[in-house]
């Protein structure tokens, strides 16, 4: 109860001013006018991100270390070093013509409590580090998360270093030159992963909900499942004035008839559903051509796996069906699981949400974020701030500087419990 | 009843293995393997077509001419040269990659019906003209039936000549070649356009009604109209993950629905009409992207204009929703009207084809031919022979000699009867 009133305490006195200018230094690297940013991963502004932080890092007496991934991360030494450090982060590098909060924010937020400490002269028993984890986006590189997924031991660097993107340039080409730019900068290098005793991210929402609900944080307990689809529908070209309904195999048809059975299969099930067909096209595609062939995607999710499945077997048994004369080919070209982040983290942040606002909403994310690896690793929970109108992955991505300091202290109340027991 | 009598017996006469010749040598110009041919319209091949034509006509004795279109008439004198002639012809173009029957095979008809009438010495009081059309197919310069809707008066020199090819090619540039291979080779120009008594044309059906209905010949009396239309959805992108379906504009969504109550809207008429969506396609296309645009095309076909109008009406209205959070654009960017064509012909050509099958059924073609231009220049019908699955524009294009052979007889009684009265 001492420890919970002291990291209220400590809560309540970080500095807003500082965390804010944080926020926006950061956002002056890799700039875009009118305003956004875009920090690909490992290129010239993401590697000016890294070392911007680093600086920030020396200026608090924290250790500034680096790994084979290029994670950086910020050091604060706990009075017994032996324990595991609490890990607090996100990440820095974005979408190509992104907003200036989607990852940046978790990251200052570390910052920001590290700079409290540093300020009152905290000291607590364990460590805190503060990461800023390499290529969450996967805008350059794909797959994403390549710093967290390989920290948390998901991913190998084999498979990581040996992507590459659209000018051709791999990733290990482009990491070499990071990894030498943050030797240069005189930042220690850490060869192997620490297994942390929790880690800990605050993000943004990138959706609607907390803004709908009036809230300025929610508390997220796990990633919603999500599996994908390609489905091919086969029917036969023919004249569109001199065939008859009854003589036609369709495929835009059949698509339409097994599209309408599929969202019968996927809306039975409850609200937190999402069901997006992002692709759709038609063979041969002329205005006067019945098409022989229709091709879509799909993208369901869902926090219940069980509910994935179900949904799974009806797509199959739909499948299997004729539509209008059309056979129908259903292939799941990816499937990952839902997590469930670690429920005493989940509470503990809650309390310390309830500490700044009436109502912080548990919450699924819909969306990806580096602790989808980490839970793997090391108990995990995150929490997330409002944005405006769910907007994320564009210039006009806008979070409210009183929602991001609501967002920070609760946070921060909860870190403090986790580094000072 | 005499005409009538002498009629049916002049086609009984007709060598059915003369006709079949002139299918076949045809069939070798611009031939494909291993089927098919390829005479895009004033080719090399085109062209071939043309001289082959002509050669043909010469052995009849025929006059052969041609006019500013290239269109090819091989005339037959009658005993009262002041009376308007009767026009028999269809086109010898093809689409890139076609058979040997759409469009040839009406020409062969006019040729054997030629032969058959030197052979026997028949002297009738009305001239007949077999005509081969220039660009029927608009596969290369479109739009098509360039050669019959000139003669008719429905589109101007000027339209026509300026269309380009892929290449860059003007129809203007290929028809003065064309045009200099003609009086080259020895045909009279007729500058203006002869007003006929009648025009009849036999085609393939190009769709599976007659065989389906297990006959050889139909009877056309018209040609639906058909309407095209543009429709666009305008959502707005998000995130796959995080945005719950209330909070959507999904303009797949809104597209899927608009549809669905267009298929209401358009079944709720008689099966005669033809609904169909060949194009169709999402911006930004991403699979874990909620669509921002959905577009696509309708073609929507009837005989009756009343039902056309009755539907366009139904989609306007249905335009004016919004369909799952999104506005609709909805553009007609083509309207043909159908046409009827004359009563006294399709009677004709009934009373014709019932002397030689059990029965043949009155029809609408659900395709374009040049008689929808020559109806607007004078009386005008069509018997349409069997085709194999429906199939054309395609080098399995198949019809099978024997119903070839009652199309002709029935089409020659016919024409008999024209030109004798």
């Amino acid at each position: 109860m001492k420890t919970q009133q002291q990291a209220k305490s400590f809560a309540d006195d970080l500095d807003g001013g500082v965390f804010w200018r944080y926020v926006e230094e950061q956002a002056r690297i890799g700039a875009l006018t009118p305003r956004g940013i875009r920090r690909l991963a490992l290129d010239a502004h993401d590697n000016e991100a890294r070392l911007w932080l680093a600086a920030r890092g020396r200026e608090l007496d924290c250790g500034v270390v680096y790994d084979d991934l290029a994670n950086v991360f910020l050091r604060r030494e706990g009075s017994d070093p032996s324990l595991p450090p609490l890990l607090i982060g996100s990440h820095m590098d974005s979408q190509p013509c992104a907003g200036a909060y989607d990852g940046a924010l978790g990251v200052m937020a570390g910052l920001a409590i590290l700079q409290g400490l540093q300020a009152a002269g905290v000291e607590h028993r364990r460590a805190v580090e503060v990461v800023a984890w390499t290529n969450e986006e996967g805008a350059r590189f794909a797959p994403g998360a390549s710093g967290s997924s390989w920290y948390a031991g998901e991913r190998t660097y084999q498979d990581i270093v040996q992507t590459r993107d659209d000018a051709g340039t791999s990733f290990g080409e482009a990491l070499a030159q990071t990894l030498a730019l943050l030797r240069q900068d005189g930042l220690a290098y850490r060869p192997a992963p620490v297994r942390p005793h929790a880690y800990l991210e605050l993000h943004i929402e990138q959706g609607p909900i907390l803004e709908r609900q009036g809230v300025p944080v929610g508390i997220v307990d796990g990633i919603q499942g999500v599996y994908w689809y390609e489905v091919t529908v086969h029917g036969k070209a023919n004249h569109a004035g001199t065939t008859p309904r009854s003589a036609r195999a369709d495929a835009f048809d059949g698509a339409h008839a097994l599209v309408s059975a599929m969202k019968e299969t996927v809306y039975a099930h409850d609200e937190r559903v999402r069901f997006t067909i992002g692709k759709f096209a038609l063979k041969p595609g002329s205005v006067n051509t019945i098409p022989s062939e229709a091709r879509f995607t799909i993208d369901l999710r869902h926090p219940d796996e069980a509910v994935l499945h179900a949904i799974d077997s009806g797509f199959q048994a739909l499948a299997a069906e004729l539509w209008s004369n059309c056979r129908v080919e259903l292939v799941r070209t990816s499937a990952v699981a839902p997590v469930r982040f670690t429920p005493e983290l989940v509470d503990c942040l809650s309390r310390s949400a309830r500490a700044y606002c009436e109502a912080a909403p548990v919450m699924v994310s819909g969306a990806f974020h580096d602790a989808i690896h980490l839970i793997r690793f090391c108990p995990t929970a995150m929490l997330f701030t409002t944005c405006r109108d769910g907007l994320s992955h564009h210039p006009d991505e806008v979070v409210e500087r009183a929602d991001a300091e609501v967002a920070l202290r609760a946070f921060a109340m909860a870190a403090y419990q986790l580094i000072a027991e």
